[in-house]
């Protein structure tokens, strides 16, 4: 139906997001730009994550290591999720175990505390990184843009720190859950602006990373998360940018996903492809889902479960390549490379 | 239809794993016996964790703490899921940060030179406190009898502690995969006569752990989990005792599990139980799942949460209340309390 390649990779992304027919499926990975590639060890010496994050002209650099690396045609902005939680007061700091909060969110003060900001003064750096990143790639190659969901930030701000059964967080979800919505109200409305930041500085699409939901109930999912990240896709509607809403631990809400109002679902490893297909019917599209460990083992392995992954979606329209999740530092650059490849081989 | 209580506990308990017509939800909790209880913290302390699954009397002990304190009917086996890869030569030890496996197992060689074990002289201590606490309880209370599934004993084998991404185990599934099918096998093999032994020593039914499974694909779940389980079921049948499917993280292959050839499945916190019930039918039983964290509020929070829980599985047959996993550490044991009577006044 169409000449191999005849899209360009900017064309190419937006009609999958939008469900029109390609003539390849696109791919970017999730942390393609991240600690197992040694030129991004190499900018990180002598500096730290934050230090990093702050930097635009870094922050581009990083970004565009692995569009070199593997002939990657789409970028995502250099930066975390955790700058918004700074801007409103978190005192963050990155250490060998990941982020941590200072002076977490514990009670109703503590939210009523937190700053509402203004991002250009606050935290401009996803912005010029985006610019930047944007300016070098030209206009036919698309760079997302991305936030973390209100819930995911929620669980930072009270957590925090990385966890495993979020106790605090559930404590208030269960104990004091006005308290909960507080938070997650002042996130949604902080969140929209640090956005429109980055769709203003050139964001072909944004994806919401509710990368912490899948500790939620089902019926808690549908409380806490899904109404605050379905304001923020509401919100920033107006803009004509795709939004893709991920969430890691999807399976048990994958149909109430469906109704967020973002024109892309972004699913984990363990859901089967198939049956998102089914439950995302011609409503989204969807983005995944390769399983980050099956890129461990070697280039042959890579891209038999690349090609695995790419008939299991099948060759219906609506789909972006992706893994389940992040990619893990232990990842040999040469498996990366041989996934890129098979995707864009692939008919 | 039934007079309040008219039931044994142990009539209770199997009338519900049989999907039969009861008196009341029978009640127990995942790792109801443990380090949220002072009781429990004194019969701990200067011993290690491993000489305590390792006495019987203790094991007895630990195990009806929980019984008398919140007058819960059904007690489980207190020992631990990895006595077996003990017994087949792996050097455990348990430290602050769980479980450790100082010969980690991680290629062909490795697996074959595992040992086949007779439970009864190898690792008689599980089914010997089972008699204990069966004798202790009297013929009219349950005890429960467990192990680990395959899948899960061979990634603590395999990755030699906890793990957040199973990265060993998925390089063998990936690269290796018939090195995996060995060491499941062999796994197989071996759990059959250590649950045996458990059944012997009158385990009224028996848990299979697969706290780990969730990592997997559906497509993994389907290739290494769920065949190795369904065999230690059909192997475990001619016993007649009822045979609870325990997966954490089940959502995505709920339906697979349906068919395990266990009588009870065990479902995880994030799954609706409405849906649950949708896809069980009248095939099996399901266990479950309130969140453990709505245990860590108040015990007017607990009480509300084990109601709402109830509701959604609705009146009908085959349900036995639990958590969606195990209790966790800060716990305040007045919640618990407050859950179990929440249970048994419930109508």
């Amino acid at each position: 139906m169409w000449d191999r390649r005849t899209l360009s990779p900017r064309e190419r992304f937006l009609r999958a997001c939008r469900r029109e027919p390609v003539d390849q499926v696109p791919v970017w990975l999730m942390r393609q730009a991240g600690r197992y590639m040694p030129e991004y060890q190499a900018v990180r010496a002598g500096r730290s994550f934050l230090e990093l994050c702050k930097s635009p002209e870094l922050c581009r650099d990083v970004a565009l290591q692995p569009i070199r690396a593997f002939g990657l045609e789409i970028a995502i902005v250099f930066s975390d999720i955790l700058l918004p939680a700074e801007a409103m007061g978190c005192d963050l700091v990155f250490d060998e175990d990941g982020p941590k909060i200072r002076n977490p969110v514990r009670d109703r003060a503590q939210v009523e505390a937190l700053r509402d900001f203004d991002a250009a003064a606050a935290t401009p750096w996803p912005a010029q990184a985006l610019a930047l990143t944007a300016a070098a790639l030209g206009p036919d190659r698309p760079v997302i843009g991305f936030c973390g969901a209100p819930f995911t930030l929620a669980c930072y701000m009270i957590e925090g720190r990385g966890s495993r059964n979020y106790e605090n967080t559930k404590r208030m979800l269960y104990g004091a859950p006005e308290t909960l919505h507080l938070l997650l109200e002042r996130l949604t409305d902080n969140l929209v602006g640090y956005v429109e930041d980055q769709i203003a500085a050139g964001a072909t699409a944004v994806q919401i990373f509710d990368s912490w939901a899948g500790c939620l109930t089902r019926e808690d999912y549908i409380a806490f998360a899904h109404p605050y990240t379905k304001k923020l896709v509401q919100r920033l509607a107006r803009h004509d940018v795709p939004i893709i809403s991920f969430v890691n631990g999807c399976a048990h809400v994958l149909d109430v996903m469906v109704d967020s109002g973002a024109q892309v679902l972004s699913i984990d490893e363990c859901v089967d492809p198939a049956i998102a297909r089914s439950i995302a019917g011609d409503k989204v599209a969807i983005q995944g889902n390769m399983d980050p460990t099956a890129l461990l083992a070697t280039p042959a392995v890579a891209e038999r479960e690349t090609r695995k992954n790419l008939e299991a979606f099948g060759h219906g329209r609506g789909h972006v390549f992706n893994l389940g999740s992040g990619i893990l530092k232990w990842t040999p650059p040469e498996c990366v490379h041989a996934c890129v490849k098979a995707v864009q081989g692939w008919s």
